[in-house]
């Protein structure tokens, strides 16, 4: 079941990609809630971290590297940002494609809302 | 230059383990912010996501696996979690040793404070 995330990594539906090679697309997210905002997204359909096997490590490794990549492109290399990939409800995945948002451009406050 | 993480993989000081093999250890966040708080360290010493190289990539990736099976042991995988790694100031990285927090356990709420 392709994902709104498949059809932009095959170029069915537009978005603003900035990065691409043969193992991951990474593009601006639509909603951003950051000055710099980017999904960093697997060209394989996965849905989950829960999904993910060994044969998968070197391509999700890559993802750091496109982030670092990513990161000093946009300008935030120095400043800083965090990388946050959300895995089921209670966190609120909302796109069954694995994703790594890359967030910074201002200072990003504690990683969590106290309970 | 070795951080307090250095010293946990080494066994040098104290920690919860809950993970450990030869690229990675997991430990329990000693101030945790969620019921369940672990980081996930490369037993390498790198100190930002801007220091990562392509050699790094099946170790970083291996994070992910490691993340999925240290989840599923706190009982979380179905529930949800959420991944996370700061980089520098502006995402208040506190220990200059590259870390991956895995919280869950709790309805996590929205990825940043809104500015």
């Amino acid at each position: 079941m392709t994902t709104i995330f498949g059809k932009i990594i095959a170029k069915e539906i537009p978005a603003d990609i900035v990065y691409q090679d043969d193992l991951v697309t990474a593009f601006k997210d639509i909603s951003p809630i950051a000055p710099v905002h980017i999904l960093i997204v697997p060209n394989k359909e996965i849905p989950t971290v829960n999904d993910v096997v060994p044969d998968d490590e070197h391509m999700l490794g890559h993802m750091f590297l496109v982030a670092k990549i990513v990161a000093d492109e946009q300008g935030i290399a120095r400043s800083g940002y965090r990388l946050l990939v959300n895995c089921g409800d209670d966190a609120g995945q909302e796109v069954y494609h694995l994703h790594m948002h890359l967030v910074g451009g201002r200072k990003l406050g504690p990683m969590l809302r106290r309970e």
